[in-house]
């Protein structure tokens, strides 16, 4: 510690990623990165860009990736803003948004950056407890409030709330409603065809699961127009160019081939399927996942030797040793034969 | 305006960047990109880059990235930090050291950005005014502050201050000191040297200017490792993965290329002073630059209505409508070709 830190700076108490070893090759499941490669349609636009044009500063305003995600999304150009990974997205959205009088609301259980970026940024929180099955109740929500963000599906359970429960939400609040959707691609619906009715949501999508690109740090939110200006004004005051020119030539080719990027979401349902019923057999319980991992806990099992024991094995898998979860394991859905990997491992612990 | 945006977003007033025309093919010389491309070394390691691998996170320590400016500059590896670019780093130290209840000084002429930090970070500051001949005097800064942060050499005006001057700024003061050094490489001396005396002097520097990848964000800080883990402290606490694998590599392979560096260098600084001459010769006042741009004016034209004139000509450089420098023109160093080209229009417009 050192007197020249402010006094925030001191209290701070920062997010911890999952491990990214970079010393010893691992069956990877701890950070739901896609176990498939970006589009070859990447590959190429990346090969094909001229390496001479990074003298150059991107477009600070991303134009035409912001023109792909509004057409993708049926949105205006003026209602997307993207950022340097959707973490960024929302740290400027809780900079721009959440710093009102009244405490914010969130899940007790969902992505554990929500506390660390009210901290960062001074705003009140209330965690408000999922139900016993690990659900969110929407009606837990309707009080009075300074904003409202939930991961959906939410992270780390994978259980998903349906449109129609957000709408309900959104019909009782005035406040911002912010639907974090990095895992919206694995088969939960998205609140995107919400935004025309509700000026005061929301939604953030990354790049960095169903398109295979966190390496590239690639995140974009979605809303009416006045939301997407407050977040401009913020980001204009932190940094003008958080996009790079590599990153948004990616993207744009990520988006235009749909039919690689429906394959591997697939890939990836078909594989949680399977995956949850092989780990149901060995006397797991399985939350009802729609995202690409599985949350999982053992009735005789602790959680926290089979973290240890599969890491000896050679498998990464994520533990929380939080209050209420400390029991759960975080598995991120691999290929098939990582999958059958684990499975084989656990079987010999078990 | 949104009623949704927080007090302080409604207050911010963004800091503008030089234009990036996207419509029309200018000489450029107006955001002090480097004339010349990457180093070949760059191209060679994006192209043998392993697409497949950008489906993972990057290392949210970017440990190689560090450890390649550290071995560069002397420094040990916790006394490097790397972020998107210089002016997130900026922004990080902002937050980092200059939340405290003294104003934080800084020349009146100088990076604009500083005071839309101040805005966002909510820091009072005070501009202390640069001399007549537009130079710091050291010795205005040695009264009580919360922080001091100057860019040497300055920005708009190329004007560069001695080591000896940071020494003695170091000598009067225990707060931090912030030595923003974007331009340095092009024939300033660094301030590097200092931070093995100063445990609160941090250096910025970045990889836009001299190493031409403006367009990957990548700007590091350097300084005592207690500065350092303040800086994590916050980037952790807003985003775990700033530096995208394709920046860190590309970065690494050109620190690898010093005869290539050198080279570039040396052909901008013989560009400069050729350009600052012909300038001279015009009727220019030609401000002292050691970076890769000069800050001039005419004693009988309008840098206003020069700027128009120029445009229209296809050749963009940066006006600033600010007091005391409304009468001057920012002019980026570009090939020899594109300044001789400059010159041409200069004299028809005289």
């Amino acid at each position: 510690m050192s007197k020249l830190w402010t006094d925030l700076v001191r209290q701070l108490k920062p997010y911890i990623p999952g491990e990214q070893p970079q010393d010893q090759q691992y069956i990877k499941l701890n950070t739901n990165e896609n176990p498939y490669p970006p589009s070859p349609a990447v590959t190429r636009a990346i090969n094909s860009f001229a390496i001479d044009d990074l003298r150059r500063y991107p477009d600070p305003e991303s134009r035409e990736l912001r023109q792909a995600l509004a057409t993708r999304t049926g949105l205006g150009l003026e209602q997307v803003f993207v950022g340097n990974g959707s973490d960024e997205v929302l740290a400027h959205s809780f900079k721009a948004f959440f710093e009102g009088q009244d405490k914010i609301l969130f899940p007790d259980i969902g992505y554990s950056f929500y506390p660390v970026y009210c901290s960062l940024f001074q705003t009140g929180y209330q965690a408000i407890p999922l139900d016993s099955n690990f659900a969110i109740n929407i009606e837990d929500y309707w009080q009075p409030n300074g904003g409202i963000i939930i991961a959906n599906p939410n992270a780390p359970t994978g259980i998903t709330l349906a449109p129609a429960a957000i709408r309900e939400l959104l019909d009782h609040t005035d406040s911002l409603v912010i639907i974090d959707e990095a895992y919206v691609d694995f088969g939960a619906d998205s609140a995107i065809a919400l935004i025309a009715d509700f000026p005061n949501l929301l939604v953030i999508q990354t790049f960095s699961k169903s398109r295979s690109l966190a390496g590239l740090r690639l995140g974009y939110a979605l809303g009416h127009v006045d939301l997407i200006e407050g977040l401009n004004r913020v980001k204009n005051s932190f940094n003008s160019y958080p996009v790079d020119q590599l990153g948004s030539v990616a993207a744009i080719a990520s988006l235009a081939d749909e039919d690689y990027y429906q394959l591997c979401k697939k890939r990836i349902i078909r594989t949680r399927d399977w995956l949850s019923d092989a780990l149901t057999n060995l006397g797991f319980e399985v939350l009802p996942s729609n995202s690409n991992f599985v949350f999982v806990r053992h009735a005789s099992h602790p959680a926290s030797d089979l973290y240890v024991e599969l890491k000896k094995a050679g498998i990464l898998v994520r533990h929380f040793n939080s209050l209420r979860i400390e029991n759960f394991l975080r598995i991120s859905i691999g290929t098939d034969d990582e999958c059958e990997s684990l499975i084989e491992v656990m079987k010999r612990l078990l």
